[in-house]
């Protein structure tokens, strides 16, 4: 990640900032606040402003459920009796907003989370920065043979190499196409002062997918935690897993009673289905069981093993 | 409106705080943040909790937009141009809560606002305050003979003496059948104790629509002036607006700039159809125009001319 | 539940629809299409419209892997696939649309869910019908003393009967003063030709929460599903329960396989903690488990117990 | 646009189908089921799924206004009613299903629009098509100088020719290194059997933003009238405008009462500032009007005096 000397300035203004409200505040988070935490090679997401607290889920609860809860619970106790029994509404109380730069073929994964709200650089209107995706060795993987959709072992020498060069040359090929197209480079010098350029709109056709782009992201605390389960999860795609592991660390410092509910409910709970659970039944009371009473198909067996670290149960 | 001392209390600690932060703050809203604004005989609205100001818009704008708005146009011009054409993701970057105590029928007109957040105090878990709304002479209004949807003269002497009276009656009277059957009163005291009471998420069926509720209410700005573009329109019944009314105070003071915006193109704004813009053309060239050639019904064309203030044109 | 002919006499126009069509059908739900279930004393449920059927939710899908899996699944697996690993898209591409008449004190329960499409009969426009819900015998419990959001005992006797004679008298007479208010009676007749009527929009505040109001409502088969969840759960009052369960028949009879994926892996599943996944492991190799070192609160342990009907380790 | 022969039987036997339904059917746009209609080089729009007609809308709106309606208002007055009035529920009644093939850089302009349902293909499962969108030459068009988001004049002869060129030339290249590095042809085959192939979800990003995708995307009218209502404006992009246009004319067969009154009161009218009307009523009058007086910019000015084709008025 490389900021220029403005955009550091301007991340500097900002943290100095000290401005006096009634609102409540968070003060680990206060701390990184506007900060760019570096993601991939060149991508970042920081935090630029929030609104509530732990306490704010408590407050609104409790408006839902009137006096009363008061005495008998504490604030850790009603939060984790929310996460436990899914309730959604007090959680929406919590706002957070994100400016994220990220690939482009990751931004397309990341906007399928529709209750958000996303302001978008736009190639319509300015030139997009030089800036691309080149994964770094370690991740680098092959196609898995077992998962159509993951990765397999790490490429090995050349044709590591071969394909990182693949990577690099198409990408900077097709930028400067793309600058050629446009009679204009990337920090704004005109190229042919005689000719005029293509619309923008239309050169940003030709940049790869793994061109960077930026935005501003806003959620509610529910539906952070929906983003975060799905994507922190070891099934989501490395790339967009980096930028989830880094929004799991500002959970912990904007929520941080929330955020352990989160990680024992969520994170780190799994689900037993209706015949799962008679299987699991069976175990504890030492019956035997087979894969084929189990109604179970095999996938679901070995996930269910899994999910419990029973490992000589596989199948 | 009438407040505990307790609970003003809790308002006076919260006004009290003083923290520091590095986030934007609305000034004009900070000083009558919590405080509870007096609405009809019961109600109230008071915010909470707020995110961004008038620069937030302009900030996310900029990022959607890129490089080069910064010299061009003024946070104003910019936000009059993001109204005018109908941008709606800037406007979502901006936040508010307000905690509100209405009358049920009008929390059902307002929960059709779907893109909020929402907690209400819960009457299956709680015992629902005493209150309930009584209109006042000035808006004890016959139903309407023109629009079968509106209001049309006050009632008179004899006729809104009975009405008030048979509400007043008949709230109290369910309200204390409804202790009765809970077997408790509203200050939580037991009535009888040999008896066990009706569950509280059935006792409730006995209350009327007047009866006061509450609960937090949370929304981005698009949304907040969706639901005032349309709640403190004169088309809305009288007691939303007034909730609306209100709304567009705490609008002004938190977002200075986007509620000029707001009051010029949406609330003083007009639509003209198709159809509509060919009769405005020929009234401008001094041609006539006729209803029969228009294309419009009645009512449309009278609505328009309305819209323009050509009272001569009204048929 | 009482329908006048005339309304029977619509639904039977509609049930003698024959149309010819491309898209998918589902012939069970064809055979109940129109056809009011009745729930509780006059409230009822109907499906008025659906689109896709189980062959849908592949479709999309394989759209959204590609070419492949046609050979490697059949529809069941992937339907049981996607359901097993909160697929969410898929389960949106099919659609339903109920008629339902329901208590206002349920109405005001179901409204929460958001992402639906509704239409009210409105009582602004119109007088709402003479009908509001008594409970059966049966379901006039007492307040749960063990939990203060639930049902506990049946009422007996005495107090049963004065409980039902209350809330009938006081929905007759606030019903009856309503009429008066609207100087118009339920049927349209004027009551008093020299008098006007309150308006409508005022009127209704009189009426008591167990009057019957009625929508249309529309939504995906994914937010059916998050409905179902939550409201044919033993923890949801009894009264909306009912009309989940007449809806969960619906389900099977539209997409009996993703019915079976659901019953399994939603309705009779359970959640397991990261802390309550290790206390499982210890149970299944025989381990002691202890209250104290388990990291559960005490009514968390026993959630999870009775989760696994392992009702000896109860404390 | 070219179809597999697979494809195309896939289609016709779709539309072969004669199925017997009770729910209402739109029978123009019956006729038109699962066609794909092609849009650009290579994508294509067709309606795979629909629910409800104009009778669907009227049918729900009178359920919210009740009994009254039907003698009073034809189908066609009520329609055009709830649209002038911004009515918005009755028409999210209507739901409709599309599947889209187009280029990337439109995916992502579309996807923004949030309140619908989608399942893309996936890159990571599957290998994307060998199909990249060209611009045919009426399309090629320069920057515009006044508008930054816009065009300007078409590319003439040799730069034409070369931006063609260039845009062929690397979307060709990068498809090719995108094989190369998934070892594997758009066809399925193995280049090298020795070797493995790079994984998919990390291959994709070497594609340039023209390369066709496709998706499943679903909607209600109200939603599908939004997205129309900016896609098919003169304002947008002219590569979306093509699908919007298309669409439009699905929308005319489907709901052709909504589409003429969508068209009169959205597409063909304008909207009016508070400040826009002062100056259209003193144009009636006569009156005299300045741009210095009036509070509007020199663009408000133009754009108030366009929409009235008040060309002599431009500044």
């Amino acid at each position: 990640m490389k900021l220029t000397k403005e955009q550091k300035q301007e991340i500097r203004d900002q943290q100095n900032q000290e401005n006096k409200t009634k609102r409540v505040t968070a003060p680990e988070l206060e701390k990184i606040l506007y900060e760019a935490i570096p993601i991939l090679d060149h991508g970042f997401v920081r935090v630029v402003d929030y609104m509530g607290d732990d306490s704010s889920i408590v407050q609104s609860a409790r408006v839902s459920y009137g006096k009363g809860t008061k005495k008998v619970s504490t604030d850790e106790g009603l939060i984790k009796y929310l996460m436990r029994h899914w309730h959604s509404t007090p959680f929406e109380m919590c706002e957070i907003k994100y400016h994220v730069k990220l690939p482009i073929f990751i931004a397309r994964q990341w906007i399928r989370h529709r209750t958000a709200n996303v302001n978008e650089y736009s190639a319509r209107y300015s030139i997009l920065d030089k800036e691309f995706y080149l994964p770094s060795k370690e991740h680098l993987a092959a196609q898995s043979q077992s998962n159509r959709q993951g990765r397999g072992e790490v490429l090995e020498g050349d044709q590591a190499k071969k394909v990182l060069n693949l990577l690099k040359q198409d990408a900077e090929q097709t930028y400067e196409n793309y600058e050629t197209m446009l009679n204009e480079r990337y920090d704004g010098s005109v190229i042919d002062e005689k000719n005029v350029g293509l619309a923008r709109e239309l050169a940003r056709m030709n940049l790869t997918l793994n061109t960077y782009t930026q935005w501003y992201w806003k959620t509610d605390l529910l539906n952070l935690m929906n983003f975060l389960r799905l994507r922190a999860d070891h099934h989501a795609q490395y790339e967009i897993r980096t930028y989830a592991d880094a929004m799991l660390d500002t959970l912990k410092k904007w929520v941080p009673i929330t955020y352990e509910a989160f990680m024992d409910y969520r994170v780190g709970g799994t689900e037993v289905s209706a015949k799962g659970k008679i299987l699991i039944q069976k175990l504890i009371k030492g019956e035997k069981i087979t894969l084929e009473k189990s109604g179970l198909s095999k996938r679901e067996w070995n996930e269910l093993m899994l999910a419990f670290n029973l490992k000589d149960n596989l199948i």
